[in-house]
This record gives C-alpha cells, structure tokens and sequence, in this order.
C-alpha cells in the first residue's frame, strides 16, 4: 500500500491532494462528525476535535441560528487548526436542482465547503449539475457507493454503477464514501484496469465502545475499516463528543486524540510500519 | 380504477386523505414544483398557479433570502388557494440525521410541509427517524421509488425494496415518487396479495412541450402519466413558469390551466368518463 504522502504528489484532483497533504503533514486520518444543532455547540466542538482531525464533517442544515457569521468563523478555525471542510449534504436530486442547492440558498455550500457527497441514484447527471459548480471552485465530491445502515440498498449493481460513474468523472470525483476500497468494482471484463486510479474511501459508522445507535447505525472499529477493509479517513461522531447538551472539553479532546492515535495505528500496519 | 373521492374517503394516511380530498375538490391533479432562487418570485409564482394546483412543491433550500416570514405568506397562500405544500427535500441519510434536518435547522420543514419525500437507499431507518417527528404532526412521506432522469439507479430490485419498505410503514409512508403505479411490485411469492394498498403515485418529468432538459431530465404528456402509467398527480416546473427572470403573469396562469386541464382529462379517461 502506498502513503498518504505518495498519493497526494500523484493525485490528480485538487481537493483530494489537499486532503492527502493535511492528513499526512498533521498524522491524522480522523474526520469528526459534528451533528449538533446550535451553532455556539458546533464551534465549541470543533475547536476542540480541530487539533485532531483532517476533516471536519458538517451538517449546516441543521443548526437553528445559522447565520453568515457561523461559516467565518469555521473557515478561521479551519485555518487555525489547519483541516479541511466536509459538508455531507448527501445530494440526490437531478442537475438543475442540485446545482442550485449546491451553489444557492440560505447556506451556499460550494463557497466554503472543499468537499460534498451526493448519491449516485439519479445518475450521472447528478454530477453534471455538481460539477458545472464545483469544480470551477476546486471542489472535490464524494459519492456514496455504500451506507453503514442496516437494510442499504446502495449494494450490488448499484454500487458498481457508483464506481463506474466515478471513474468517468474523476476530475470532480475525488473518492466514496463506502465501507471498502473499491479498486476493481465494476470493472467490466474486456474493459481498462483500475490500475491507476486512486480514489478516497471515507467511512462513517466507525467506533471504539459501541456497536450501534438504536436507529439503524452500525459501528466498525479503526483497525476494522483501515486494515481489513482498506479505507483511508475513519469518520467519527458521537463517539466523540457524547452528548452535545452536556459537553465534558477535556473528554472531547481525549476521545478525538484517542480515535486519532488508533486510526494512525492502523495506517501504519496498513503500510507496514508497525 | 376508483375515483380519487371514493379513494379520499377509505384512505388511511391522514396526509393521503388530504390531498385526494383537495384533488376531487378542486378537480385538479396538478402539482407545481416551483424551483427559484428568490423569495419574491417564489410567492409570486405560487399565488399565480396556487388556483389550479392540489399541491405546490418546493426546494427552500435554493432560496437566497428566505426567512420565517416566506412561510408564513406560503401558509397563507396554502389557505386562500387552497392546495398543500410539498418539501421535496429527498432526504437520503442515516435515521438519526435525517430526524434533525426534518425538524431543525433553519428550515423545519416538518412544522409547515404536509408531505416530504426520502430515497430508500439508507434502508428502513431513514423511514424510523422521519416518522419520529412527522406522524405526530399529521405528515406523510413519500419514496422516491423511481426517478425521471437518465441512467437512474433507482429500478429493478431497488424499486421493489423501496415499495416493501412502503409496505411495512403504510400508516406514514402515504405513496410513491415514481413513473408508474406500483400495484404488486416487489410482492414476493406467497406473500400477502397487494390488493388493500393505496399509494398515491406522484410523477415528476411531466411536460407538454420538451422531452428534455439538457441536464439528465426526460418529460412525458400528461395522457402518458396519467393514463398509461396509471400515476396520480402530475409534477410540473419550468413547463409552467418558465424564466423566472422573466415572469409572464398570464403565461404562467394559462400555462397552469392548460396543464390542469390536461391532467384532468387524462383522469376522466382513467377512469371511463371521457
């Protein structure tokens, strides 16, 4: 397996490489999840997890007293703790509408947010509509090409698809969010190798103390999704911050490095240099 | 095929109810999927097509200047038109995120939308947290079960477990966004006959004069939908209103007739009365 650091000097896509650079300049490959619903919460806790984290995963739409002011100071923070910016808006609606959810409205996602995911199921022109946005602005998108949900249908044929998609848009599409790497999925007989592609694997639904939610979210631990199943940022969230009502900082902060130090871990095993 | 009033009447959804009640009463299939990025517009729109519509679908998330005072005028224009309001948010994520963006953030969609809609493709507990905050409301769901544009992945096996999802939540989930009714689809064999079930099928891609939108979108007539498809409701956009930079107030009305008029007459075929 090759290094972060290999990878960013050979990716093609700018997001991606920004985010293989601050993964490997910063040893970390934990992207925190910050689901809270006040905005004094949300910088709260990522100014603590900042530190920590490659990545930071919003979703901006549903904090109650959004407002302009809340994405300057996550930009100042994104600066100051040097991670980048992960708006998982989980797009899935045809060309035109997505690119107006994209670029419009109250939240105007593509003027702060390095990287976004969509869903796959509308087809390509999903990406069409994303990309006549994004990548003008050196945005990278991420598709889901699978969920850590119980029942997913993003499984199958779909998922190929997703994969197939992806490789016939990777100016824009840096990576997946999945459960696995994808090299070879889909790749039809007769057709090119996936040899020198090289996409992200995101994955959600990683946790060291519990194996699910109550509504459906199932865990894996670090080790599990960056060795076993090769995945390259593990995405944490409420394994983290607890309850977002009764925030415990020290407790934050010792959680994020926590899952930032066994992430880190299994990188290196991954590469050999355990 | 029953009458959308004889339909009104044995329905179990109370959202279902409502807009087939609304449908026989003003005698319009028509929803107007009004996707424009200024508040102004966005009333203006809706108070010109308000009369001929059972229901209006919006994209609040394209809005540059929205604020509470937008949903108060589209409440109001909802009583004096009389038709129901549509988020058509396609929430797409895991059932604890999607029961915040439902209910939170700047929108809350859930404390003014009738009907909302969510793809399948988390699994069942998308379904879990939605219901959570919209059935004490009152408020129905549709799942996207199919999709209008090209190279969709929402078909075959996809398909048949979004309407058996709908099937094991029928007291929330009122009917479908799809391309055609879905009467014994998925049903597996010696499993129970489908003959009970009432989902309401609302069909996007609807236009009288196009077939394409250069962005993925393909458009079918009224007749098509309505009769062929056997769908129920009509979903018609830019058909209507056209540039909204340059709104033609008795365009955007006669266009809105014409549609109306239309889908009606397709009904009365449905059903033998032409």
């Amino acid at each position: 397996m090759r290094t972060y650091g290999h990878r960013a000097n050979n990716h093609p896509n700018a997001a991606a490489r920004q985010l293989l650079e601050t993964i490997d300049r910063k040893k970390t490959n934990l992207c925190v999840s910050v689901d809270v619903t006040r905005k004094a919460d949300f910088l709260a806790i990522i100014d603590l997890v900042g530190p920590f984290s490659c990545l930071v995963k919003t979703h901006v739409d549903i904090i109650e007293d959004f407002d302009h002011d809340l994405i300057e100071q996550l930009q100042a923070l994104s600066k100051k703790h040097d991670f980048l910016i992960f708006e998982d808006r989980k797009f899935a609606d045809i060309g035109n509408t997505v690119s107006l959810q994209y670029s419009s409205g109250v939240h105007k996602i593509a003027s702060w947010s390095h990287i976004t995911n969509a869903h796959p199921v509308p087809g390509p022109s999903i990406i069409t509509g994303l990309a006549s946005v994004g990548k003008p602005l050196g945005r990278g998108l991420l598709l889901l090409a699978e969920m850590s949900t119980k029942g997913s249908l993003a499984v199958g044929s779909y998922t190929e698809e997703a994969v197939r998609m992806a490789r016939a848009n990777k100016d824009f599409v840096m990576g997946f969010i999945a459960q696995r790497r994808m090299d070879g999925v889909g790749v039809q007989e007769g057709g090119n190798s996936a040899e020198e592609e090289d996409f992200l694997i995101l994955t959600p639904g990683v946790g060291l103390d519990v194996r699910g939610d109550g509504m459906g979210q199932q865990y894996r631990t670090p080790r599990e999704v960056i060795v076993e199943s090769g995945c390259d940022v593990i995405i944490v969230g409420r394994g983290i911050y607890g309850n977002p009502k009764a925030l415990d900082a020290d407790n934050v902060r010792r959680q994020a490095e926590r899952y930032m130090k066994e992430g880190w871990k299994a990188y290196l095993e991954r590469i050999g240099e355990k």
